[in-house]
């Protein structure tokens, strides 16, 4: 049975994507900076690397573990429209999801295959639609909510986010996306399941009560 | 040396109090069954209960540890006007702090001193001053930062802060007073000194960088 959860990367001050985030712009507000300084662990998992073929290399360890076990257990991705957009300039030619993805958006457009296995859906019927089809397209394996921030919101108010896995860097952005904001009541409730240490960030990890 | 520290409770979606928090009535909006799931892991323990006269019993061991460190390193304590209001009729005639209080307000009020070791002071002249004054008071120990969100964002954006100690639990409040709001750039620097896990809350300390 696949589970739906989110992993993602937070700001101390709770920020998924700070102030002025977007890929035409590096240098804007200074945000290139601050996301890198948040996501820099990240890009030093040997795992991590592999996936977008950047060489041999990278860390081993416990984090990089993690980071392997979260990517071999998505079965398919849901994303937002704005998430889409920055990526499809940014992304490489072998988008980095290998499964499908159903991006939430107005607009009409036919699936996008990618080499690699990424087939992007463009869903237009709302976000309990394109969980559905996720899942009946997952394999069993699970179902990966990746963003941005509004689109976690709406699914943590669905009710259906059964894993909640945040990346808590020590970096305060000051502005941005907030994840954590517009939770309707009765908000939803989890427990703590893991802390996993490091220097470079504290991965915490919630599961549904 | 004095060193400055926060150490507070926060909320899952990083909240310090949950919306509608006012002694007179703790059933206003749920916010007293809020607080209470966030802050209940310090009720139990041993050395907090202590503190406060509940009597003997309450849990021992590395997080009850860490509570009885953070109290006996206390020297002096500041707090907003508000966080004073709400704690003038909810604490015991022995007020919890056994040291010099010093109170950021508008109102002229001569000191006021409290069985058990607790003098409030009121302080009209900007936190840069009860800064001074809590450090020349503290006779070496640490000053504590006590809330709320306000005054910890005024001495975050001071660069005053050397410790940040959070206790995130696993609640989620939907709305109240943010930690992390009106940070101005550049932003403090942290980095993450030691994380105490358990059940009830993931116990994050942050030095300055």
């Amino acid at each position: 049975m696949s589970k739906v959860f989110v992993n993602i990367g937070l700001s101390l001050d709770g920020y998924m994507a700070p102030e002025g985030m977007t890929m035409e712009n590096p240098e804007y507000m200074g945000w290139g900076a601050k996301w890198g300084a948040m996501m820099s662990w990240l890009l030093k998992q040997q795992s991590f690397r592999e996936n977008l073929n950047f060489g041999p290399g990278g860390e081993t360890g416990p984090v990089n573990d993690m980071v392997r076990h979260t990517m071999e257990r998505i079965g398919a991705n849901i994303m937002g429209k704005r998430m889409f957009d920055q990526g499809e300039v940014a992304w490489p030619e072998e988008a980095p999801f290998h499964t499908p993805v159903f991006v939430l958006t107005h607009e009409k457009r036919e699936p996008w295959a990618r080499p690699g296995g990424t087939t992007f859906y463009f869903v237009n019927d709302g976000p309990e639609s394109a969980l559905e089809q996720a899942k009946e397209s997952a394999g069993g394996r699970d179902v990966r909510i990746s963003g941005g921030a509004d689109v976690i919101q709406q699914y943590l108010n669905l009710g259906v986010i059964e894993e909640l896995e945040i990346a808590l860097a020590p970096v305060m952005f000051g502005g941005g996306r907030r994840l954590f904001e517009n939770i309707r009541e009765p908000a939803p409730r989890f427990r703590i399941d893991r802390v996993v240490d490091s220097s470079a960030a504290t991965h915490l990890r919630y599961v549904r009560e």
